[in-house]
């Protein structure tokens, strides 16, 4: 981006221009934040406040055990599946909304593992952690060798002995993106299965989980699809392994005919097979209306405007703050939605930012990062952002000891 | 019980001098209802319709990221699991909110048979099917022979090989209790393990988990906790045997320090190693008003009112419908807190009852079962209860087709 500086006045009339200003008034926005954490914890849709009072007292206070079946609670796993479909390029009996990304990670692993006798599950040493510690759980269960390379190495490590290759499409910290079709293809032709983390691409990248060749995905409901605090997971396994894969978990919501109490485990076919318990209806019910907040909204149109938003972070910070130094990819197609910087004093900078309603996180050792959420995110609100990054630079304003006082979360 | 008819005013005379009469007024009932089914979704506690609408509008929609620390979501798995130790008699830091029942029994079947090298994993034929499915899983993945023996040759059929013993407390059916503390320390005499399916159990009947010798349990939260549908389950550990468990599923938030992102997992100390993803806020501050719908009020009382209920719900049945013929042990200590009859047309009896507002369930293939939820249950709709069966039996008003359709769940 060159031209005239990018001033406040022009931000805001990038707002005024913008395709998807609507869909701001469809969240709770509290008053004077501008909230650079959507992906950690998305807002809160108006819409989930209703759907949330009628779920408790309507649904659970008046059906009561009818609910299941009047107001739907036992087909939501399979319908807010089918929904996150349509935002993933999957079809909608691929996907299924159950348990926790951790979780279903782990149901993918062991599932997969037992579809060949190949000895290794390959994963990066900087994937996220509760990965890795999934996949080592699941990797001593299923007698596999837990195999962790750099990303440089990641493609050339798939070798002939790799059973599972289970990566994160989009890195938490610097929001690196892998090229899943090539990545997937790779590894099939070396004859392995790619297992996917979508935690931080669904609802914040496009998607083409069919047409890229994608076999075997999770992600998590709470980031980008706005479903609320530890909203629950989906899974996503490609139709023609549906029936191929047993989940480890066979709980009773995974079985054949579960009302059926039936002696023998007989998985359902297809998708439902990957349900273990009994779901969790209140927060699968705030999980859909997140997800409905994407209705008649292009995933084009959401990633058009990530680019563009992050284009003008980074020439901003660029001209106004240079000690904060930009880690994520600068190519669009190589990173997710969010746009993390470097800086020595990242913890306390975050903190003041925050003090100062300006709300995007920290990753240890010393990234910032802003979350890019075009739904509800304005030009103005990075234009803030940044003239606070540099005030604060310019002033060593971070430097003060209530800053330095670590959270439990970030 | 004898003495003269037990007549409606009899029931009402009961309810006035009922010690537990005013705990009803802590829930929502929908009008006119007999409400019998608390054993499979308690009733909506009041006070949960204030607090969900502040978990989502303000928690979520003001504090956002925040509330992780400022609204206590992030201690909330181990602040419920310690106010269920109340009621189960295990101590605050033996218990832990997390997943399901399903997948925390998973947990523990796998992470306790690490810890022998015996080969067989004992339960009942009759068991709970999701906590048969979920072993035969999990045996199949520790490497362990799954045996299933019928509930008579139980005790006798624990050996030198059994590693586990995996049984549920109250029987979902009839109602049965194992004498826990006999079994426990039968299986601690045999060398073998047992862990403690009380989906049936907490919230109904007095628990001593401690005092009873027992080392693992999980079970649920939306029956007699009434924490709604779906909500959250828990699991005790023993605190003896807490740090020489390691859980399967090694998620984040079972990690010693989840935010510190190093690369080995080290599992915390205590009962929060058996965490895994990040947890359902919304079904975890239900689950919270549900346990907290006991405050004041002692387990003792909530059984001896159980009790009383269930004395005249059999000595009614059987001065006025005796075809129906109970299943469940006459003796208290050999059961839990509902009733089961027995009758060829009791699917069709128990439709025409739901229609009629009295609302039972079905278990297949001849069983109604009604469940005694102390906390909300009058001796007044037990008396209505059978009186309806009495007349449904008397004029075969249950023989209409429509009381023959199938639901999904009942």
């Amino acid at each position: 981006m060159s031209g005239p500086r990018f001033t406040l006045a022009r931000a805001q009339a990038f707002d005024r221009d913008d395709p998807l200003k609507d869909s701001r008034d469809h969240f709770h926005l509290p008053t004077g934040l501008a909230y650079f954490d959507g992906h950690s914890l998305g807002l809160l849709p108006r819409e989930t406040v209703q759907r949330a009072r009628q779920v408790v007292e309507q649904e659970w206070g008046e059906q009561l055990i009818g609910g299941w079946n009047k107001a739907g609670w036992i087909d939501a796993p399979q319908r807010v599946g089918a929904k996150i479909a349509r935002l993933i390029g999957a079809k909608p009996h691929e996907v299924l909304v159950a348990d926790s990304t951790s979780v279903n990670l782990f149901k993918l692993i062991i599932a997969a593992s037992r579809l060949s006798s190949r000895g290794t599950l390959l994963t990066e040493a900087d994937n996220f952690h509760t990965d890795r510690y999934i996949a080592s759980g699941a990797a001593e269960l299923a007698g596999l060798r837990l195999q962790t390379v750099e990303r440089a190495d990641l493609e050339r490590s798939i070798g002939p002995d790799t059973s599972i290759l289970a990566l994160t499409h989009v890195h938490y910290g610097t929001a690196e993106r892998y090229n899943m079709a090539a990545v997937t293809e790779r590894a099939r032709q070396a004859g392995a299965l790619a297992v996917w983390d979508l935690c931080h691409s669904a609802g914040a990248v496009p998607l083409r989980l069919n047409s890229d060749g994608v076999e075997l995905a999770v992600g998590c409901g709470y980031k980008y699809l706005n479903g609320g605090p530890g909203a629950p997971a989906f899974l996503y396994v490609a139709e023609h392994l549906q029936e191929r894969l047993v989940s480890p978990l066979r709980g009773w919501m995974g079985h054949a005919a579960p009302f059926d109490f039936a002696f023998d485990y007989v998985p359902a076919t297809g998708i439902d097979r990957f349900l273990a318990g009994t779901p969790p209806i209140l927060s699968l019910a705030a999980l859909e209306c997140g997800i409905d907040s994407f209705d008649g909204v292009l995933m084009e149109a959401v990633w058009r405007k990530s680019v563009a938003l992050f284009d003008i972070f980074v020439r901003l910070m660029d001209e106004r703050c240079s000690d904060l130094v930009c880690v994520s990819p600068i190519d669009p197609s190589n990173r997710g939605s969010h746009i993390s910087f470097r800086h020595p004093h990242a913890f306390e900078i975050c903190q003041a930012l925050i003090e100062g309603r300006v709300i995007g996180d920290f990753r240890a050792p010393d990234i910032i990062r802003f979350g890019l959420t075009p739904l509800y995110l304005r030009y103005e609100d990075v234009f803030i952002a940044v003239e606070r990054c540099a005030a604060l630079v310019d002033n060593r304003g971070w430097d003060h000891p209530r800053f330095r006082a670590r959270q439990k979360v970030t």
